[in-house]
């Protein structure tokens, strides 16, 4: 961590900063030069509060130097995390496809689904029982309910099932789900990520509209801190000044996040942008870019799902769709592979 | 609603549409272009679903006419809501001022500055006892605990309290409380907001951190449709691309507000940029801009506060500000009576 | 053209809206609702300033239906353009990789690369020598004698050249070049587009950085209407709340272009990030989206190039790279056809 | 400025980056912590170029402790600079308004409302004759007839004119106006600031709509470092997410600047949001937040203005919101001398 000290600083507040900060076992090294003078913080920074010591009087500005997480950080953790998830896995150069409908609507409607899309390549089937909707007067999701059609689907398909979380009270009924998912709009909801925390399940964590990477990163580390180290990273697209779509999906996140934490990265082309007409061409830029896996809204009759239909893909269209993206993320493996 | 059709759509899908319009009970004007068909809805069109039409086949776009929050609207409401809070009130003119600590520390802490912020002309006591922080390693507040305190604060000084609730299951323990404050963060928690809806006390929520002023007005339409009317909305800044400060404070909220809705206003200028010399000048141009109130962090050793130090006032300082905003208040108020 | 009026419109001020709006030639719907009362323009409303009507007093919101450009909607205009530069073309199947120095720094280092980006399989030799600096104290390219290098480099090489001019009076000089570039910063420099638009050579308009799709479409059309139909445009990323990247690659800018747009769509992955490593990334994810072309950038020694370093690949790097896009291209192209 | 290494840096490589930094003048302070080593560059470091440091191979991040401007700096320049225009100022405790239609249509015109203006008390006269339109189709302005007009006017008025120049071909016709003004479209246009940098006259910069507060002092540097120091900075609202307003008004723009800056600060509050009904009450919160000035639009018709419409005020109106602006203005002024 660096110091940035204003102007002549007050010798004897400089001295208490100092002693303070050697309390806290860290080290420090002075440079002072002509307009600033700046102090090296050396050691083991991440208990300092960098918002307390940027308070004082003398101090300019504090920058970072480490990065505030520690168990999802690729540094202390080189290898790539790989979650098992009953027959199948995320992570580990396997391309998840997420599939089904934005929200379970009948035991017909989502078994119908999970067997096209598994037929058509889906490695898991997606499907919302509690459903975070802008309007209290929208459709909020069948709930319980709806969790036990998702298992009656995955009992006929063997699909493992990811479904969306939006209170800790709600996490009993998630006992028998395979992956929890927390949405965009729960990204910073700390104590539910805590209590996720506790699950022995893996949990997908959506990037917040306006998140940077580091407070999702620090949202995983939520979950981690509290015991569960088994944590993917859903992009969903970004809130941007561009209104045509609804969301910007932000591309980057793919390789940024290989380079920042171990965990898996899996892309949602559907709500990234809300049309789902750009679903087909965001999904293949998703895998040539090396996604782990994508997050696709398949409804049997999308002009009459009760909610986000906009974006969702008729089974008769994701079923070439799917093809094509098994075969372009083998190829592009074989790309790096070499010949 | 205005729903536009694609270039030579579907003869049958087109009647299709228009017969289940025609179920929902609205009626239906069309108007043929050279390039467009468009439809004008007229009647209750707040049920229905615009993503979904939107999905059809035959439709390039449809636009809203209507808002889609009622409680909230000035149109079905066109006198401001004044919140009566003990002795005081929040709306009808009066200039509120929550102050008070970031984070609950100590008995002693704020008894001591709820002292002092009363004495300045402070109506309201802020504090948390429950903290979001964005790093699992930070202090998360002293939870129960620092309810009690600020409920001795309260006795000794008759100040009201306004603290942030962070989960659905912490309800019970803010029985006790003023005003429940719904933290930026929490702002789409929806089960958050339905449960809020249950309260016999205030609710004020603050702005997410990229939120239109249609979904903010959408969050207080949650509460309100489970049945709270006294909601109160707080601007605390928004996420732009401008990295000098930590957010940026949307001044024009206020009168936006005061034209879309009849809720209260309320302005954070120390969460709006976390830097505490730039809380004065925010303050004064939010009084000058009309807004109900202020909530403003004052701790009585910044450089040691627990959180949020880089935004807080000394009380020596928040004294003369405290003054000058009550003065600016009232010659405000007198421009517009006046001459 | 949609307009919405206020409830209970004056009639007076209504009756000579309508008349003046016959009188522009445009027929009118009405459709009178319990709230509001809507008038729907038939015709060509492509003259009518929306800001004008906005503005009258009984007028709540006006929502254009047709895209405000002509020349470069798709709707019009339902081919691909394809734009012939020497030996090669933009567009068409073909993916073009304009490739080379941010900057031109001397005849030794363009030609070197230009060498080295041809063998590699590059089709445009990419340079800047008039460059946009946000600081006065930075290299300012080397102007005219710049010019003189790449020109250089096309006869070592055949390499058609693509290359900035910052201001309208340096056209003259430019007269030489293949494709004249017009940067992010002077996207909305519209007396520079006009003048663009009496050349005779391809413009390629790079978005700026808060540009919505319709404005930098707009600034297409600026060039179009003074008569050059050659136009390119080049998404090079957007400014977002994100700072780990310079800027966020808005990938779905490729199929949401080829929807509204005939004009081809070029990918510059070098500033979309500000850094070297997600180059590769992002060029394959634009590949597998259908991108027209590629621009990025090359320098034999990025350590000491005199501006935009940390986003230049060296030429050893850039080869494989280079190799790779193409084959990934083949293969997509090939998904498309076949089985 | 702080060199931030990666783990474990190449020794060779180490020793030449170290020795390259101390010919260029800087003397450098190492601090070797577990997971970094850091170097502090001490001296004048702002020739140094960041992004050719961080492009290095052993090279982490780079990160700046001195601001890159010198002249525009408040720390090299402590006094506010005061400018004078005619009889008038900008700057100095003074409120200047400038107000004015957005377009010059006729002599009629920009004479009645400079007459109109100048009787509520505006300072300056605004109006447009080369107008920045983001469609070729819309009405560009009258040009030098333009600016002939407003001569006439400030003939007729006394009022000091200020006015737009789009392209530096432009600037021998404004050898006549007071003070020149670049847009917001062409903030980062670095020939056209170079040759205002060149102009005897003050030079007014509108923020870019994603412009940073460094990037716009940087803008402000380039006209400054070519000879000219009168140079005044105007907030015209920054672009966000929200699209209710056409921009969001950053009031803290003002606070900010007077700490980075010596330079005046002018608002624009019409602008900002794109309609009128907000201009008072934005008005008011920037003469609160001790704005230099403001630039308002007036038009004697603002239903038939010939651009931006929505944000004009009439006279009528905006003669009492003057009066108060400046009796705001004076209490405010008290306030801070006050008893």
């Amino acid at each position: 961590m660096i110091v940035i000290l204003k102007q002549n600083p007050n010798r004897e507040q400089l001295e208490s900063l100092i002693s303070w900060l050697q309390e806290k076992g860290v080290s420090i090294h002075t440079s002072i030069g002509e307009a600033h003078t700046i102090l090296g913080l050396v050691g083991d920074t991440s208990k300092l509060d960098i918002d307390l010591i940027a308070a004082l009087d003398i101090v300019e500005d504090v920058k970072r130097v480490q990065e505030p997480y520690k168990n999802a950080n690729r540094k202390f953790h080189p290898e790539d995390t790989v979650i098992p998830v009953r027959d199948t896995q995320i992570g580990g150069g396997t391309l998840t496809i997420m599939a089904g409908p934005c929200s379970v609507e009948s035991e017909e409607q989502v078994v119908a689904i999970a067997k096209a899309v598994k037929a058509s390549g889906a490695t898991m089937l997606r499907g919302g029982a509690f459903k975070p909707r802008t309007s209290p007067y929208s459709f909020q999701g069948l709930g319980e309910k709806g969790l036990e059609y998702l298992k009656v689907a995955r009992e006929e398909t063997g699909l493992p099932i990811v479904t969306e979380v939006m209170d800790l009270s709600q996490l009993p009924l998630f006992k028998d789900v395979d992956v929890i998912q927390i949405g965009a709009r729960n990204m910073q909801n700390f104590d539910l990520l805590k209590a996720a925390g506790h699950q022995d399940k893996p949990v997908m964590i959506k990037r917040g509209m306006s998140a940077t990477y580091e407070e999702w990163l620090m949202s995983a580390e939520y979950v981690m801190a509290s015991g569960n180290e088994n944590v993917i990273l859903c992009e969903r697209g970004i809130r941007t000044f561009e209104s045509y779509t609804r969301n910007t999906l932000d591309i980057a996140a793919i390789p940024v996040l290989r380079q920042l934490t171990h965990l898996p990265v899996i892309i949602d082309p559907s709500h990234a942008t809300g049309k789902y007409w750009l679903v087909e061409t965001l999904s293949r830029a998703a895998v040539a870019a090396g996604t782990d896996g994508l997050q696709i809204e398949v409804h049997n009759d999308p002009a009459h799902a009760l909610c986000d239909g906009p974006q969702s893909l008729k089974p008769d269209v994701f079923d070439p769709l799917a093809r094509k993206l098994l075969k372009l993320h083998a190829f592009v493996r074989g790309l790096d592979e070499g010949d």
